[in-house]
């Protein structure tokens, strides 16, 4: 009986990662009862999200502006790269403060069983960067997962031609483990303990 | 390093039952990477929602029509009614196609706890329903919780004084279970077995 705008709504917010159908009902009829308190907010963050972020054309990181915060910030140390699978690793790794260089987010990391390839990265973007010089070490900073690391096997292969120091996080990683969901600690020992690709 | 657009909406969708920070990061970020086919279309939902939705005045359903498509539905029975804590509520319910009278939306439950009390309730309305005549049947379809009880008992002695037959859904509803969680076989035995108010 719920009208067509709460079945699309349900639908949509049910397609989220962590949400299922009844979720995602709970949530429609959450909005629902808090229309200026939570609906509200709710739509005006999505547009502005919508309206206002741009893929930074340097890094892959998600910002207001182009080149992003992080590519921009003079601060940063621009001879060390650390390139991770996606925008919300490049925040996980951001939020420990322990990496004073910039990121290069791939996009993803190779994959035979959902046919991801290499060209469907940002890849030659990364080798593109390397070759333009000033960088000194390239932190591979792939999730401790098999795709992870056959991604991660596969960049030292392509960038092993150039001067530059190939390192990965250390396996302090839980196998399995994804860096979005790893504590603080956890990356910050790994991080301390990288070492050169062999 | 995330921006200010992007933590409103993580915030925002971390407030919602079923979300928690961590999950709402997640699904910032799948936002993020489906702008086209995700993003786009939650926030067309959320606004449709938010557009087009209003409160039905008769029976506090929620619909693009005032009075809703269930009290607007001539092949209803007009005779009995249904009383539900929430919206959610009569969607589990209609959705069972098993009821085929109308409903009232009381807005929630009566909590000492959180200080709801009868007037924070749509009860008057309920009680002005009764009153203007033609009901047979009231079916209290409160939770089979400690508040959705008191609050079926409280609206019984409510209304007691009409000549509508008053009965509440069966105690086949597991203790503590909640109507929108119910697989439609529990729901149909509780609403089958439906008893008169002692
Ligand atoms: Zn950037
Ligand atoms: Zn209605």
């Amino acid at each position: 009986m719920a009208s067509p705008e709460i079945d699309a709504l349900t639908q949509a917010l049910a397609r989220l990662p962590g949400l299922g159908p009844r979720s995602a009902r709970r949530a429609v009829l959450h909005l629902l009862k808090r229309r200026e308190t939570a609906l509200a907010p709710l739509l005006a963050a999505l547009d502005a999200v919508n309206e206002r972020l741009v893929t930074c054309s340097t890094c892959g990181n998600v910002d207001t502006n182009d080149p992003c915060g992080v590519c921009s910030d003079p601060r940063r140390d621009g001879r060390a790269l650390c390139v991770v699978e996606e925008v919300a690793d490049l925040w996980a790794l951001d939020r420990s403060r322990l990496f004073p260089g910039r990121f290069h987010v791939l996009g993803g990391k190779l994959s035979a069983l959902e046919g991801i390839r290499p060209e469907d990265l940002a890849i030659d973007a990364l080798v593109r960067r390397i070759e333009a010089g000033g960088i000194d070490e390239v932190v591979l900073a792939m999730n401790a997962t098999l795709e992870g690391q056959t991604t991660a096997h596969y960049l030292a292969e392509r960038i092993e031609r150039f001067p530059v120091r190939i390192t990965q996080l250390a396996h302090g990683l839980p196998v399995g483990g994804e860096l979005d969901y790893l504590d603080e600690g956890t990356l910050a020992q790994a991080l301390r303990a990288r070492r050169p690709v062999a």
